[in-house]
């Protein structure tokens, strides 16, 4: 039987071997939310930066520049980090040049894997039909905050450790905590997420519409994933 | 207000700042429940090695050598890694030299901390009211396996943060998942655990009686703390 396993912090990558894994990539708030939702509206690929510079940089080839530092739009970006920014008709058929403080970064660690895709809530579903029909064994990567445990991300890969529990065999004991923690908040995790750092992080940035949105599960059916370094859906 | 934050992993001990902080460290299987077992048993002292060989030529100076590699008494030692081999009067007054797995690894990623105490739920009541009354921030480290995650020492650290919540501030995600995971575990810690990697490992080892004596809650009142390099109580 295939396995899944859950890493809770890009800093743990070391531990893993994914080369013939599929790796979900997830960052609820909010990089793998927005990525998901600019696919949903038609987005032809997304470029994952880690550096800031070098991600600026690709406006010159064209490329739409997004993402944010320490939740804000870095300067000079046509975008930040909202979903609601990914959702119009300017970005159809456009490259976005992306980079993030976290989701990125753990992108950039998952290189290497049979296969990578980016899970949020936002397409829960959609990412475990793809990873049953796939059929490797899975490895969830938490993007965390700069190295740290996030709640969110922890959810959400306990979220799919449910959808896949009686296809997949739970292999350590991340996957089960993980697990066991979104059994005991889905039924509010609005209201369990309340008191998490990171919520409380872009609460501060007055974004309280974008957790919001964030945690809305199967919006959208897209699954993005890496293919020759880019994203595409 | 002082704060209790938990460090899941010693793969992660890179993101925190122990030098003004109290360190747990936890080990509940069972590099910390053997050793505060010896302690209540008259041990004089315990110094932890990283290192297998180091450990084993403190026999010539008069040691006890004491230890595991993967849970198995290695070849030469005096003991292992069973808290039922240490309660006899052989211990009483005698100097242990001890290496772990995972336990002794974790004790020398916290050196530097202001002050380091040992954990288990053995001895759990006992090092919360030290922790509350040396007063300041608190960390705990959870060994975990290799790098990994484990259920148990992560449960450990729930229980120790569901003790102190009314006099430390919850610092980041990690404390509020392990206590979440403690509370909804606290009614039954052995069935919970049964499918625990730790458990499994255990089980195959044939040392099912040493899991349910480290998850017995205050069974000790003492407190194993480095001093000057050294475990003392």
């Amino acid at each position: 039987m295939k396995t899944i396993d859950v890493c809770l912090s890009p800093d743990l990558m070391h531990l893993y071997d994914v080369r013939d894994r599929t790796v979900v990539v997830v960052d609820v708030f909010r990089a793998t939310s927005c990525m998901t939702t600019a696919f949903a509206h038609g987005v032809q690929s997304i470029t994952p930066h880690a550096d800031l510079e070098e991600c600026k940089a690709m406006s010159a080839q064209g490329f739409i520049t997004s993402g944010e530092r320490d939740g804000m739009k870095p300067e000079g970006f046509d975008k930040g980090n909202s979903p609601f920014e990914y959702m119009g008709e300017d970005i159809r058929g456009k490259r976005i040049a992306f980079t993030t403080t976290n989701g990125t970064q753990a992108i950039h660690k998952a290189m290497g894997a049979q296969r990578i895709v980016l899970g949020a809530f936002l397409n829960l579903s959609a990412v475990a039909d793809d990873i049953a029909a796939a059929g490797n064994s899975v490895l969830v990567i938490c993007s965390g905050w700069k190295g740290r445990v996030s709640l969110e991300d922890a959810l959400f890969a306990g979220a799919l450790v449910e959808r896949l529990q009686s296809r997949f065999e739970i292999e350590c004991d991340s996957p089960r905590a993980a697990r066991d923690l979104y059994t005991l908040a889905k039924g509010d995790l609005r209201g369990y997420l309340d008191t998490a750092a990171h919520v409380k992080r872009l609460a501060r940035l007055n974004v309280v519409k974008d957790i919001d949105f964030c945690l809305t599960h199967d919006k959208y059916p897209v699954v993005p994933r890496i293919e020759g370094g880019i994203l595409v859906a």
